[in-house]
């Protein structure tokens, strides 16, 4: 068996059809469409066109492909918030870009992030802590982000730092369930649509 | 066998620990805790103090249990929305009480719901046509709601119909995952608080 559990997340982004990344997002999309325990290793060697044991050289078992799948979700998302911060540098810049960039990362790798958050079940009843460590890691950076920009007077005081990540958290995250590649709006525009509405509000002025 | 997947939501609402709801939040705790697959029948008939043949008596397979579940979710929320129109009239009134009882109802049956969305991938492979359209239904209910704010000149015109029933649908259905009876706040002041940033923006005034 070769090492391709241990494939970095460079290596995954750097690889589109090739590798490693190859089974890794053939068993994403049959684990997202009929769900991991029904999926057999030999249907994920069909869709890639190896047999059973040409699967097997590369991976140890089924729990592997969930283990990395979930992985790899896990370091997107700390890697988006690494590029917030990197690419601007004033809070209104960053709340903005972190709710874009969300969209965009839970869009474009929809079947790894489908998979991780619809076998919650299964993965925290295994020996993942490292995920839940890489979540709640995350939860914290974005508390950090809104905490900062309240500090810079751009967020209002009175919103609660840990309830506006909630918020922001599953505004987003919940288009792992209802994005579409054929709808009207990339995904960067729902997040900048979805942020214009919580910056500002949808309430009239007026009646605000 | 007797009819018990034929259960009404007012006969499931009105019998806590009793009936066939004993078995069905028996069933849901479980299957929410380690997915729907692992749990077997006997596990739920342990958890209830039954035979396995008591069990059956009741309930003709597993899946019957899961599609009660879903079912009694899809319903739940469609009472939500009924109750809201009932209860309030003004759209500025029924915006946040939608918000408010989305999370109340979502916390109350947290394990109904997790099951049901956790799931979707078993659930939308099987014959569950009925389902998606109670699911279609109650989306079509949060877009007339916000159509009818928007009409009375509460929300802003300029705010999009179907991306704030997603927004809403996304920041309170997460909770699902995240809430916890040992936390601060009710459900009610989490909704409470959401209303609020949505309404008014989470953004200074003066910046915004």
């Amino acid at each position: 068996m070769t090492e391709s559990h241990l494939i970095t997340l460079d290596d995954y982004l750097g690889s589109a059809g090739v590798g490693p990344r190859r089974i890794i997002d053939a068993a994403a999309a049959l684990f997202r469409r009929r769900g991991f325990i029904p999926v057999s290793m030999i249907e994920v060697a069909q869709a890639v066109g190896l047999s059973k044991p040409g699967l097997y050289h590369h991976w140890p078992n089924k729990e592997a492909l969930l283990q990395v799948i979930a992985r790899l979700s896990g370091e997107l998302l700390l890697r988006q918030i690494d590029d917030v911060r990197k690419n601007f540098d004033d809070p209104e810049q960053r709340m903005r870009a972190y709710v874009r960039t969300r969209l965009e990362i839970v869009a474009h790798h929809q079947d790894l992030f489908t998979v991780t958050w619809q076998e919650r079940a299964l993965l925290s009843s295994a020996s993942f802590g490292e995920l839940s460590r890489m979540a709640e890691r995350y939860r914290q950076e974005i508390r950090q982000l809104i905490d900062e920009a309240k500090q810079a007077g751009f967020i209002r005081k009175d919103a609660d730092t840990h309830l506006l990540m909630l918020a922001l958290d599953g505004m987003t995250g919940w288009a792992y369930f209802w994005y579409r590649e054929s709808g009207d709006l990339a995904p960067d525009q729902i997040g900048d649509a979805f942020w214009n509405m919580l910056a500002h509000g949808v309430v009239q002025p007026a009646k605000a």
